[in-house]
């Protein structure tokens, strides 16, 4: 995928190169290192530099196991040696204004809380990155918007505070291959926006749906197509349009 | 900042320093170049392997100056050579799924959305960490959720894409120096959240409020401390309630 032309640099193989990984080794992950994660992730661009976004760090067996349910059991959530939540954070931004006799309530909005999601996957990602530089490996959990309130209890969050992302991080011990990617013209527009055309769909998604592994899906699962695999199995409109409540109405509870 | 302990490798040293470049050269980007940050920002970690973003390049003169004013005419938008806006898009999923006889509206909601906000900031700083390690520098255009709506009409984006982040990327022509973040302990919490004090409050701010930076700041304004800046100058109640009004509108005109 590497064009001959460029100078490739560390960085680049780096990104080049993550797969997600879920099975991981007994080593554990020094705290120099996390450290230094920890530091690439707040180093990441934030709006104002507000920094509205909190980091809870998990390394204790216990705390894993009690979270490990509301992440659906995902066995890299107890097996990683650390798992890194991301959380959108107004309140220590407005603690701090409180004690300084500014406004407090100019941040109880959606707009806020759009911003603590952006800064918090910005660090995320960049904690990610920095966490592969040295030969680890990550998984994002979706399921940390599934259970935000759950996750919210256990790590008693207070108001304006939500989790948003989730990663395990250890050294891995599975090398799986790349994944696919649609084709880079399927999601880059050039100036405007290109809508899709029938034929422009059946040609973007046509590796995508030849693949083994998809062809392996559909026959383990009984099903015609890839498109149905998502809609049926994966992400049920039953299951987003629950999950997208719970999510939001926590959100307002929360303060937004 | 970096730990004498540790081996620096290359990919720290671009995350650790990252700078916001808001002057930039006339050099062009390469086509390859820009290439290898798109391919890079589409490699991260991503929902379901469901990719639900776009991403819009706007290299040309005539159009950087048609979004300017929808950035508050910042100089960065005209002057860079290239403008990337990254988008949480289902309208491509939505018409493969309608191809292939699935169901087309469990994507009509705010859990979709929000994966799309995630999956969209996760190319986006995969992208802005591409482009650091090739001498690029970037800068974030926080006004893209403020003017979404507009933004969408001038790149003709259909039901279901919204604009989230937009990042300026050109060769530097200025190199300032690294900005100030909270200390660690002010955003990292081991194992549960622990909550803020007065005292904790007072102590982890007190380097910021005590750069030169800040003290300019406040006899330029006339303010007597730094959280007014915030909630008096930069980001007032009324203008974040107005934002958040006007972006969460279009979130729902749009189909969420």
């Amino acid at each position: 995928m590497f064009n001959k032309d460029i100078v490739m640099n560390e960085t680049m193989k780096t990104l080049l190169e993550h797969r997600t990984i879920r099975k991981y080794s007994d080593k554990d992950v020094d705290e120099k290192i996390l450290e230094q994660i920890l530091l690439a992730a707040i180093r990441g661009s934030t709006t104002g530099n507000m920094q509205p976004y909190s980091i809870i760090v998990n390394r204790d067996k216990a705390m894993k196991e009690k979270v490990a349910p509301l992440h659906f059991n995902q066995k890299a959530v107890t097996e990683a040696p650390v798992l890194l939540t991301f959380c959108a954070d107004y309140n220590r931004i407005i603690k701090w204004c409180e004690q300084r006799d500014a406004e407090t309530n100019g941040f109880s909005n959606m707009q806020c809380f759009i911003w603590g999601v952006i800064d918090a996957v910005i660090a995320t990602q960049n904690a990610c990155v920095a966490a592969e530089s040295f030969g680890l490996g990550i998984c994002y959990m979706g399921t940390v918007t599934y259970n935000a309130k759950e996750l919210a209890k256990v790590y008693q969050l207070p108001k304006h505070v939500i989790p948003v992302t989730c990663i395990t991080l250890g050294y891995p011990i599975e090398n799986p291959p790349l994944t696919d990617r649609l084709p880079l013209e399927a999601v880059v527009h050039n100036e405007i926006y290109k809508d899709y055309t029938p034929q422009s769909i059946d040609m973007l998604y046509a590796e995508k749906e030849n693949l083994e592994l998809t062809k392996k899906l559909l026959e383990e699962n009984g099903l015609d197509n890839l498109a149905k695999i998502f809609t049926e199995k994966r992400y049920t409109k039953k299951d987003n349009e629950y999950f997208a409540k719970q999510f939001m109405d926590f959100v307002e509870e929360q303060g937004f």
